[in-house]
């Protein structure tokens, strides 16, 4: 099978001139749900799977799904599914969802050119509001596609403005009444800009993800005694900020010895810090704290709030504050099915590139679809990890790769090539 | 010598609903200068002046002084002087600046009562904006008057609607023309509330300054690489924050330390932290940090400074961050003068009360005038160390104590009482 790479790199290139931004260096895409960038891109799309034969529908929270049924095909055998999101960050790259929308249609295209012999039909989807950016609700297309949001519910969210994800779509004619049920699919792979640099460093241009991360945030606060920095002496004081000084350093060294022994993906952050009254001469009577934990592993992040919060009943006792953690949210880890990693790893093969296994640190529209079939996601090598940045950059080879890898992934899976 | 407690009492309360203001508890005041409630008080204060036979003077910043020349002393020595200042903080107690301002008419009226025997003439005296809160610069009047500050230029400082103290001081009619010059003082002294509960842990009343702490200010920037806190792994990361929250420790450990051997005054507290981005998501890029230094010995506080330079350099050698220390201000320590603390000792020994002596860790007009001549301070015992806020309080019988050590204090300097 031969990728057209000229088709996929105009068809990328395209895409990115609907919310430009101009930037000094490198390319940046400001695509925001509802606006007529999003229109235009919308529209560009569906004109490009209609161009290559593919049936297009749209459901009620905007997503975009493109059916080809191959002439081998039985059309009501559950497709194998492939794409990814359009809209961005502000001040994006334009890698980040396109690769995998455009990646995943251009793997059709070489399958339709090759005259692969498949079983299923396919689809390839571009989920709605994926960033987050405008609703604050991130992977949103594909929660409401896969039941874990209501959909009308959904459509009721607000921007700043007050103006409903509903009328968004409802203006640039993308509220449609088609379905989309990826529970009926046979499984779903995801192209995706790694956004780290496991790849540059393994000199390996795509990686097959083993897991996307699980994610836990706990809010923490410290409160000692605020009290004048000239007239309280040292030993009078309970300075809520140098105890957190230490909380700091015990959450790092939890994640550094987790990291050197029992698992290399596991990371804990403190991010956040808020300090009352934050001023010059005054002593830091509280402190707010915010953790970020991830693992592969969920025990794991049980491990890491439970170093964090031995770590908060030492200072009590050392140190005389009083403090609380409050675990506001976890997420568990997404893991790849076997299957879908066996496939993209013989495309790997039958494309003669080397690869990797890697999990994903960050959250992608897989994550949702996980819970209704099996999924794959294989991640391109990004220049030094940047993502989210106009200084996001694959090289337009390592696209050509990838889309190969995914074109070989899909045909095995949706039976054709012997499989 | 008998004070008149009701008297003192009197004028401190009848100061005290110049500015007063609604509290659940306690007794609070705002008195900005220039406003109505800065004219009425410092017009209440010219008339108890004059009703005490003082000549009352009024200099170019507003400074007010009432000069009283005892029948036995020779009208050009040099006075000896006290006083303090009527302003406050918003929301400030009502003892704070008044006690010394009132504290010294009722000493001078104590001494006219006992027909005491002086040398030299007394000066009571109230300096304009001692806490910096209208225009920014704490201890103005003080400052001004003993050249540290260029009166003209003080002048021209803008409050934050563009209102210059001239033009406050006119409109209230406290734009004098007289002279104020205390290099031209003897001695001065300065009764205040203590801002910190010394005097109540030793159980005394009152206590003999033995100098106002030095002060020194540091801007910190530590920075490390920001990243995203689910893509980046433990060993690749340069955390901004946990060095800081070393950091931190390190400068109250090296604090401890001295106040622990060198010297108990000696403090050092980080009390304003601010963390770019100080998202919960992202590893902190740059933390900026304050230090303020205070001791009474100036090496103390270099030292104290020097530990934390050597803390910013382990930390640039075992974590990779980069770091500045800029040392943005040093005020010196100020020590009061031998013989104007023994007239203090001496006004404790007449009062019949205990003493302890202690230094300052706020600054005071007693600051300014120490460049000009020789300054001694009394501290009067505050409840908790509370100030700057309506639950500071002092016992009157405490105030009372005060002024009776206070006039005291005067005849010994002025040579009465067979000195």
């Amino acid at each position: 099978m031969q990728v057209d790479d000229q088709r996929l790199k105009e068809d990328i290139l395209q895409n990115a001139e609907f919310g430009e931004i101009e930037t000094v260096e490198g390319h940046g895409r400001t695509l925001l749900t509802g606006t007529n960038a999003d229109r235009q891109a919308r529209e560009y799309l569906v004109d490009r799977m209609e161009a290559a034969g593919l049936e297009v529908r749209i459901d009620t929270v905007g997503n975009i799904a493109g059916r080809w049924v191959p002439p081998t095909a039985d059309p009501e055998a559950a497709p194998v599914a492939a794409g990814s999101h359009l809209d961005s960050v502000p001040a994006g790259g334009i890698f980040d969802g396109p690769l995998g929308v455009y990646g995943a249609l251009e793997a059709v295209r070489t399958l339709q050119d090759s005259n692969a012999a498949l079983d299923r039909p396919l689809d390839v989807v571009s989920f709605t509001e994926e960033e987050g950016t405008r609703f604050d609700v991130g992977v949103l297309g594909s929660s409401a596609a896969t039941g874990l949001r209501d959909p009308e519910e959904s459509l009721d969210f607000c921007d700043e403005n007050g103006t409903t994800l509903r009328e968004h779509l409802d203006r640039i004619g993308f509220l449609g009444d088609d379905s989309l049920d990826p529970s009926e699919w046979d499984a779903w792979l995801e192209i995706h800009v790694e956004q780290s640099t496991e790849l540059e460093e393994a000199a390996v241009p795509v990686g097959v993800v083993t897991a996307i991360t699980g994610l836990t945030n706990c809010a923490v606060e410290i409160t000692g005694e605020s009290n004048h920095a000239g007239g309280t002496l040292m030993p009078q004081r309970t300075d809520a900020l140098v105890a957190a000084g230490t909380f700091v350093r015990d959450v790092e060294r939890a994640a550094r010895e987790i990291a050197a022994t029992d698992s290399p993906f596991g990371v804990a952050t403190v991010g956040r810090i808020d300090v009352e009254p934050n001023a010059r001469n005054v002593i830091p009577g509280e402190v707010r704290l915010s953790i970020d934990a991830r693992d592969v592993d969920e025990s794991i992040m049980d491990e890491l709030v439970d170093r964090a919060a031995k770590s908060l009943a030492r200072l009590e006792a050392a140190r005389g504050v009083d403090t609380t953690l409050d675990r506001v949210r976890t997420i568990p880890p997404t893991h790849m099915a076997d299957r879908c990693m066996r496939s993209l790893h013989r495309g790997c093969e039958a494309a003669g590139v080397g690869t990797i296994e890697l999990p994903s640190g960050g959250g992608h529209d897989s994550m949702s679809v996980a819970n209704a079939t099996d999924v794959g996601m294989l991640f391109v090598r990004s220049k030094d990890g940047i993502s989210h940045s106009p200084q996001e950059w694959t090289d337009w080879e390592d696209c050509t790769t990838a889309v190969a890898v995914l074109a070989s992934a899909i045909a095995d899976l949706a039976g054709g090539n012997g499989s």
